[in-house]
């Protein structure tokens, strides 16, 4: 059965966990998608926090950028995608302008509920701060919030992590 | 029947999309109350996406600073204002105190609460985020933060949108 | 009876007067502990603010750095703490490491969860905007973090406040 699961939150709010623990409690084999490919120090040493933290069998990939094959590849009943807000500054770097990053949303919405099993979306709110000073970070805000919209309007069940406790957005209480 | 309805966000959360909605859900004529002045190519982008996603039979309205006389003078049952996080920056704009803005802001209360029919105000959460750097933020998201708890205690329903998705902070579900 | 009340929300979202009224409905006498020092004249407005706000016969101590400890001297039946969020900033700037921090804030725990009384904890969510440019700002936001996360999953009741309105993320509705 085709199931969508879209977890979001602020930074440190969370949404990892509580996607993992989602993912965890299903009892089903889980490949874990990561969209963060470490280019310095502390990055790395994130990755590596997060890593550590999940349980050994479960498949790790790591894909920046065709996410939507990924998905579609996977073999597993559970896909984890960790996460949405990184995929979209992976597409912003490599030049991807706002509406081929819609469309690469669209098909990954279209690949996961035409998946068979179930697929856990994770990403961050960006948008309840002071509007940002720079361009580009006014854009990522723009676009991630428009992908946000989609992927959870496409979705079955939606939380928004606040200090590790989940608000339901839709869906399961 | 005097409604007064809430909906806050963060940016590109679907706040305008969700009021537009319950203005148009309502059945009446609606007059969009538009705060933005267009002063660069970026905004003119903004505000002109926008406006080509709302019904052509709407009356459009333009008002930067005297918000609670257009609120008064407006004619049709319906009254959408988008939104006072720019009404606030524009007041701020015009050297109004703090006091001054929060003596618009209750006049803008008292029009909406005495007015036949429903007045829905869209606003901005801006307070998320890291303490910002520079003053004048600071003093922003502290004024709008008034702002915006005196309008959200003053109305009937109060919604917060997440990735297009409503919470219900007051009234119906 | 052992009580712990998490309150959390943006700048200006009203958690502090969410609080307050926590305590003053109880009925029962507040120990309002700060951990604010004022620095500035900015910083001594606002401190200055919140305190008029405050009953007078309620008992305040301030306390920037050694807050297990003062909530475990504390002899009233109710204990405000506000806030968790400049706690962490305060122990950051007495250069405690990330493992100190979160060594505090367990102790902070243990004294409220063995206190015959209630202890409400107000912290702010800093996380939901875009990613700080400078380091200091991104540690601050990942251990304020972690630390909300444990006070709200230690605790029986957790509020998210938006433009004044709870959101009830834990316990009673």
């Amino acid at each position: 059965m085709t199931r969508v699961i879209f977890v979001t939150g602020g930074a440190r709010s969370g949404k990892s966990a509580y996607a993992e623990g989602l993912a965890a409690q299903s009892g089903e084999s889980v490949t874990y998608l990561a969209t963060a490919v470490a280019f310095d120090a502390e990055m790395q040493n994130r990755i590596g926090r997060h890593r550590a933290e999940r349980p050994a069998h479960w498949v790790t990939l790591e894909e920046p950028v065709n996410v939507p094959t990924a998905v579609h590849s996977a073999g597993t009943p559970v896909l984890l995608l960790d996460c949405l807000s990184v995929w979209v500054n992976n597409l912003m770097y490599h030049d991807f302008t706002d509406e081929q990053i819609l469309q690469a949303a669209a098909e990954l919405i279209h690949v996961a509920r035409n998946r068979a099993g179930t697929v856990i979306l994770v990403t961050n709110e960006v948008g309840f701060g002071i509007v940002p000073d720079n361009a580009l970070a006014r854009r990522y805000r723009d676009v991630l919030g428009w992908v946000n919209q989609r992927c959870a309007q496409a979705s079955d069940e939606a939380y928004l992590l606040v200090s590790g406790l989940p608000l339901t957005l839709k869906g399961k209480p």
